[in-house]
C-alpha cells in the first residue's frame, strides 16, 4: 500500500507515521508514505497558496492551481496504473469514515490524500481531482493532516503483513457492531479490586458467554445506536430485551 | 487550557502539536501540553507495561499499576484544583466525540488524556481513575495518541485567544447541523471552470441564500442523518422538501 499526501505540513505527517505499528510497516516496506508540499507548486511569487473567498466571509480558501499542479506531480510519480488512484479530501463535509470504508480502501494499491487548511479548498480543485470527500467525525479541526494520519493508521492495520498474527484479531472490533468487553491482566488483585472470577475459571464457554454479555451491556449503555445492526444469537437477543426492560423499570 | 497526556509515545504527541494553530497557541502560552511516559512508572524490572489478558484472547493488555502511578504523578504536577480534572480515555468503546462535547471540554482548565495501546487497558485502571471514555469514530487504531491529538486540536480552537478574529467564524460548522457550502477563490476562471456568477454579484442577500441552499443540498446528499436537527427557516424547509421530492422522482 502506497500513501501519497498532499499537504502544507509534510514533517507533521512523517513524524506521526514513524511510530509504533505504522513505523514498523514503513521500515519493512509493506506500506510507504510520501509527502508532497503543496506550497512547492504555487505559481504565486511570494509562495502564497490561498486567497479571499468569492462572495465574502471569514477565512482564506486554498487556491486550485497549486493543488492541481501538486496532484500532477503525484500522478507522475505513481506512473501508469490500471485504475485511477483514489484521491481522498479530508473535510467535515464528507461521508463519515468507519471500519467498513477502511476495509474497502485497504484493497487499493495507491491512495492519495489532500489535506486542506484555512477555510477550505476551491471547489474546482475538488472537481478536477474527482476527490472522494471523507470526514473522520463531526468536529472541526485545523487541517487535514491529523485525519489523514488517522486514516492511514486504520487502513494500514488491514493491509496483509502489517499486523502480526497475535495482533490481527483485534481488528474484529465493530465487525459484529458491538463494543468490546472489559479486559483484565495481572495481578489478580490491585488496590482492592479483583479480576472477575469467571476469567480465572478456565471454562472457555462461560468466559465467552460472560464477555458477550458485557459487550451487549456496554453497547446498550454507551452506543445503543449500534444495536439494531448487531449480530446477536436468539439467546443474546433475549438477554438484551431483559436489560432493556430492567432499564425501563429503574 | 492545560493538557496532560499519559502515553507510551510522548515524542509523537509533541511533534504533532507544534504545527500550525496549536503550535502558535503553545508558543503564546494560551494552551500547554505536557506528556508523561507511562513506561517510566512501571515497577516491572524489564520496563514492561503489559501482560496477557485473563480469560485468554489475542493481544496484550496494559497493566493498571504503571497507569495509576503515572496518573498520580500527573495529579501531583497539577496540584490542588477546585474540580477534579477530567481524565479522558481514548477508546472505540467510548461515547462519540463531536463539536458539542468539544465546547464543553473547552471550558475546563486541565484535561488529562490516557492513551491506550495493544488490546486495551486493565478495566480497574479505568475505574480507579474514573475515566470518561471517548471515541473519535467507529474505526480501530493502533493507539490513543492520534485521537488525543485530534481532540486537543479541536478543543484548543474553542479556547479564547487561540484563533484570530478572522479564523473564529469557521468554528460555526455543525452549529446549525448543516454541512458548509462550496468555497471559491481567485482566479474567476481556472482550467475552463468558472466561479458561480452569483458570488461575483456583490448582492449579499442573494449570496447568503445561494450558500444556504448549497449547504442544504450537500447535507441532503452526503449526511441526511444531520437534517432532522438542522436549524432551517420555513422557506428553507420548503426548499428541502422540493429537493427530496425531486430525488424521489429520479
Amino acid at each position: 500500500m502506497n500513501f501519497y499526501v498532499m499537504t502544507l505540513f509534510p514533517e507533521m505527517i512523517m513524524e506521526g507515521m514513524k511510530t509504533s505499528i505504522t513505523g514498523r510497516a514503513l521500515q519493512s516496506g509493506v506500506i510507504s508514505v510520501e509527502t508532497f508540499n503543496i506550497r512547492d507548486y504555487t505559481n504565486e511569487k511570494h509562495g502564497h497558496v490561498d486567497d479571499y473567498p468569492y462572495g465574502g466571509g471569514a477565512g482564506m480558501v486554498m487556491q486550485a492551481q497549486p493543488i492541481c499542479d501538486c496532484y500532477e506531480a503525484v500522478m507522475k510519480k505513481i506512473g501508469e496504473t490500471e485504475k485511477k488512484p483514489r484521491v481522498i479530501y479530508l473535510t467535515p463535509q464528507g461521508k463519515v469514515f468507519n471500519q467498513k470504508l477502511a476495509s474497502e480502501y485497504a484493497k487499493d494499491e495507491n491512495i492519495i490524500f489532500l489535506c486542506g487548511h484555512y477555510e477550505g479548498v476551491d471547489e474546482r480543485a475538488l472537481e478536477l481531482l474527482e476527490t472522494e470527500n471523507v470526514s473522520i467525525g463531526d468536529y472541526v479541526l485545523t487541517g487535514g493532516e491529523l485525519p489523514a494520519m488517522i486514516m492511514m493508521d486504520c487502513i494500514s492495520r488491514l493491509v496483509p503483513g502489517v499486523l502480526g498474527k497475535e495482533e490481527s484479531a483485534d481488528i474484529e472490533s465493530f465487525h459484529d457492531n458491538l463494543l468490546e468487553y472489559p479486559q483484565y491482566t495481572r495481578p489478580v488483585e490491585y488496590r482492592g479490586l479483583s479480576v472477575p472470577s469467571i476469567l480465572l475459571s478456565g471454562h472457555h464457554a462461560n468466559i465467552e458467554k460472560w464477555r458477550r454479555e458485557r459487550s451487549i451491556e456496554r453497547t446498550l449503555k454507551v452506543r445503543p445506536d449500534l444495536l439494531p445492526e448487531a449480530d446477536l444469537s436468539d439467546k443474546e437477543r433475549a438477554f438484551l430485551r431483559e436489560l432493556e426492560s430492567d432499564r425501563k423499570d429503574n
